[in-house]
């Protein structure tokens, strides 16, 4: 039985939440085509469901018809012609001058081609009016029928030409056009209400106040609902208030046939969501077994004349969000419109990493998913629900049952896709240390036919998912403490067993990023000592990490000194984020990273970034353009432009390192 | 050297018309990206390119905020809370309440969810007041940024949101939104005219005159060129007038970005389509070897002010038409918008029938696909450039290139799908007798999840079909003239070796169609044997030809005293087409066809149609539906009204046959 008063999450298994909901839609008289209109082909209906099966009204062509510019005849006339033996006909009596698509005059059951009769004057000589001589003559026999389009040939009036519940497409609209048709019954579009709530909303391009968030989840729904099929309509935001919000759904169910009520679904202090939904009709399911998007609800309520609107709570995060609506709004648009509800595609590929997944829900993985070597691999991204870039980066997505506590890495999972598999094969990972020329080469890559899939993980991260066959090439900072060469002896430990190339990429500095004025006077590592200062630092395993280390132990500083040392970020970016949030007061960092988030920099080193690429990916044609890339000045002066970076290494070749066992060391 | 005075066709392959074409288009400056907008997030962006990389302007979220409903506190303040020593916190001083989404206040860093509090008063004792209480208190420690997602955790300032070139997707929307940015540069879309030309074309729905012929080419090409990104405009039908389609051409160049001439592009007396465009400017190409589509033009026009517009000159046949569009507009459209070109999916198919294929050509051969068992399926469709049915029902294209003479049945085929592979596992093949009432079923099964593809080769033919595994099912109608049975003896002949259920279909009436009137006074299969009269026979194999030849035994009449005995069609519809156009005066056929085209029918005949399903496909959850049908009495009464069908025997199963060979049988 529906639940009308349980503003509590009570989340249910998705089957359970559907047929709920279905029920409910059937009582309602809503689990079927909404609507129909008739609609003229001329308007576009590219995209739009047939109502109803279209027979066809006319044949086509509707008469036999030439098929070949040429003359119109019996093919008795001329069953004798041979070329020793021609035939000669007068025109006019005995054969008709015809273009191709020209009706066959009644008496005449096939055509021959121009360029098969010799054009006659009335005196019997050759005539250059090929078209329109007095006679013509054939030397050859023709079968009956020959060269003619019969009647019908296309189609057959009352034939089905399409059925109902098919999605137009071009060749469909040309169909039905020649079936004698000048407008069909299409479904209607049905119409979305999209109801953006929050006191904290502010609408996109805001000057932003500490606490705005900018409401975007309306122009992701209002994108889906186009794509399926329905007529969205978004609204202005709504704050937090139980009257304003109620008196919105009111007036919306009035004239839409579906209700997007955005935020406010869960069951704290500020969502109202359930409670307008209850006072205006009935919650049905509040809370659904899914990561992300849990706090999903869904009820009816009624309108002034009695009829009932189904109304969505769509949780406010906005990845919860957007697979609310692929998990709900879609099939309910489908089933509305009357098509098939939409078949991703998928494919199979291999997890990169271990996975956890909450027993109880199904969980809802986005990953990157490209080919590497033989393997088509699975990368996860971003779990968080607030992860927008996550959905924008995935490829599909791995949907981890309710039951599953999760997938250890290098296990075989299906990827429902979002992009075409075309498109997973032009995928190139890099996985490594981060590097804002990254962005700059993977704009580069998109431009040719590639696009750039970067993981985060620093360096040594990336020489290990290289050791994996996880990643084309790995961005590589590692200082070796030994000799002061960079990457060259970390590259020879992790990637025993392969053929490796070192190619050079950017110079580039290293040094404090601190807030603007640099109010706590900090001049270099020895600050970091300080009591009073709080540091950011990178994970273990960064280039960055290492160039610290190094570094603080040649000063004698002690890692216990340091406020902040354990608290570690994942890039550049976020380290300055941090400084800039007030999180800490500085970190060691790139200018770029400095300049984007308007900190200060102290320059203290200078090192070496290089691109570590196994040989057998450097000459597959799919990092083809990244060499050119290398090759390219205009974009050697993009990266120069960037603060502290110097080109003159990018494409050099650095080292060409054949690590691979030689047979008598195999162990 | 682009030839501007030639008005014969002249071939040449694919790869150098784009050649040529391409050379020219660099020349004019027109292989490129032609402009771009800035649209506002609120437009309807989906599907447009964006023309520019989106680098992100904000972070996201732009200050640390709370990832629960709890108290903001700090991390430091709790280190030592345990169960057995909870550890109380002043809520204002050193606690502060916050909902999800908030900005953490600046001293705090982590969030302890309100359901791991305890709310005390001032006093000390509990309160109700779980969100307002004057104290609280924690039984465990939280270590730092615990419940927060820190500033820049979905996007930080300055990252790369989305490259130049992206097809804009919902999510896409959302994030460049939370970037910061309300507005973007994206493509604009090419303009593009459609004109129609031919003294013959009348709009759809048009009352047809013998020689009409139905424009709706232009409906194809508009729905293509929206489906790609371009901005279609469709023109009146300009009749075939070289002053009148120069005109045209010349005022729309003016403000189009592409020109699409629609006929007229071969060499006939009426084509006027190249001398336009020598006139306007120069032709670069006319006829390319493609089959269907080669008489193709590719020219540009010359503006008032100098700028050059590209002109195709499309041929009329439909295939041809729409064939032309996906070689040649698609890609032009992709490049002038920045996007990358389409690339279908593909699949492996064996190709049931041999194909031949003429050598000096690229053939385009439409197909439908399937599973029949093991084996994914290609089904050639009929390959007349005039039948626009088979595109719409082609799942897609077998590309036969140049140099290649044919194909033979069973070879493996690479086939370019218009359709998702998941639709070709809904696809049942009924391959066999035709029967109006397969029309029907298919409407059905359509809003069922299923596509019945039924080729019509007769009864016969849908055997062998079945012995060949090429199909689901075969309609048969097959009198066995030693016992008057229907199809056991033939299913026993065709069929040896499998394992088959006989369900019976429809009673229907055979009988002769005839001119309304019946103007010759035909009375039955006697009169066919009168010297003024001419017959429209079926093709051997076919029931309907049984049943004929049985009778004409019976009489004693010997084909040869029957004119038209010899031309063959492949059914009734194509059979009562023939009589109604006057290539004949009567047929053998069943009511309903001579109901559609409005002839006068006399009933001879009372036969059985049966379904003929081999065991392993009946027990198949494809076919489920089919035997829903049989089973659903308002689908009956929808076969039951059409003219001359008995319902009582569907699904009736006739004979359940084993005819596997017993193991001591095997040869």
């Amino acid at each position: 039985m529906p639940q009308t008063e349980n503003f509590y999450l009570h989340d249910i298994p998705l089957d359970q939440a559907w047929q709920r909901f279905n029920a409910a839609l059937a009582d309602a008289g809503l689990d079927g085509v909404l609507g129909s209109e008739e609609a003229d082909l001329a308007e576009n209906l590219i995209g739009r469901v047939t109502a109803e099966p279209i027979w066809a009204l006319t044949s086509s062509p509707n008469y036999h018809s030439a098929a070949m510019d040429g003359f119109a005849l019996r093919s008795e006339a001329i069953h004798n012609a041979m070329p020793t033996a021609p035939v000669t006909l007068v025109v006019g009596d005995q054969a008709a001058y015809v273009d191709t698509g020209d009706p066959l005059p009644e008496w005449a059951n096939a055509v021959v081609p121009i360029e098969n009769i010799e054009p006659l004057d009335a005196q019997g000589e050759l005539t250059p009016e090929a078209r329109t001589p007095a006679q013509i003559r054939l030397r050859a026999a023709l079968p009956p029928w020959s060269h003619v389009r019969p009647m019908g040939e296309d189609i057959v009036a009352t034939q089905l030409i399409l059925p109902s519940g098919h999605v137009l497409r071009p060749v469909d609209l040309g169909a039905v056009a020649a079936s004698g048709h000048k407008s069909i019954r299409i479904a209607k579009k049905p119409k979305v209400a999209i109801l953006p709530t929050g006191t904290e909303l502010v609408p996109p391009g805001s000057q932003l106040q500490r606490g705005d968030i900018i409401e975007y989840n309306s122009l992701v729904l209002a994108g889906q609902v186009l794509g399926w099929g329905g007529e969205p309509q978004r609204f202005g935001i709504i704050p937090d208030n139980f009257d304003q919000i109620l008196k919105k759904v009111r007036s919306t169910a009035e004239n839409h046939d579906l209700i997007l009520l955005n935020a406010g679904s869960s069951a704290g202090a500020e969502d109202f969501s359930a409670r307008v939904i209850a006072a205006l009709g009935q919650v049905l399911v509040h809370g659904v077994a899914v990561r992300p998007g849990h706090p999903v609800i869904l009820g009816l309520v009624r309108r002034q004349d009695g009829q009932q609107v189904p109304i969505i709570g769509v949780p406010g995060y906005p990845v919860s969000a957007a697979l609310t609506g692929e998990i709900f709004v879609e099939p309910l648009l489908a089933r509305w419109t009357g098509r098939p509800s939409a078949q991703p595609l998928e494919t199979e590929a291999f997890i990169t990493r271990k996975v956890t997944s909450p027993a109880g829900d199904d969980d809802y993985l986005r990953v990157v998913v490209g080919r590497v070597g033989a393997r088509m691999l699975a990368a996860p991204l971003a779990r968080g629900a607030g992860v927008i870039t996550s959905l924008v980066r995935a490829d599909g997505l791995v949907i981890l049952p309710r039951g599953t506590q999760g997938i250890e890495a290098g296990s075989s999972v299906h990827v429902r896709l979002y992009n075409p598999p075309a498109e997973l094969e032009r995928t190139i990972f890099a996985i490594g240390s981060h590097d804002v020329t990254l962005d700059v080469l993977a704009q580069y890559l998109a431009t040719r036919g590639r696009r750039l899939v970067s993981a985060n993980v620093g360096s040594q991260g990336g020489l290990v998912a290289l050791r994996r066959g996880e990643a084309h090439l790995a961005g590589c900072h590692l200082l070796d403490p030994v000799t002061g060469d960079y990457n060259l002896a970390a590259v020879r430990q992790y990637l025993t067993g392969q053929n490796i190339r070192i190619y050079g990429w950017v110079g580039r500095e290293q040094g404090l990023m601190v807030h603007r004025g640099n109010p706590k006077g900090i001049t270099g590592l020895i600050d970091l000592a300080r009591p009073k200062l709080t540091y950011v630092n990178r994970q273990r395993g960064a280039g960055t990490r290492v160039l610290l280390d190094f570094h603080l132990a040649k000063l004698g500083i002690h890692p216990d000194q340091i406020t902040g040392y354990d608290a570690e970020e994942f890039t550049h970016l976020a380290v300055a984020a941090a400084v800039t949030s007030g999180r800490g007061d500085c970190g060691l960092g790139i200018p770029a990273a400095a300049q984007a988030l308007g900190l200060d920099f102290i320059p203290l080193f200078h090192e070496q970034y290089d691109l570590i690429v196994p040989s057998a990916f450097a000459d597959d044609p799919l990092l083809a353009p990244l060499m050119d890339a290398m090759a390219d000045d205009g974009f050697k002066q993009q990266v120069a432009a960037l603060p502290g970076y110097d080109v003159t290494r990018i494409g050099k070749l650095i080292a060409n390192l054949d690590l691979r066992e030689l047979p008598g060391e195999k162990k």
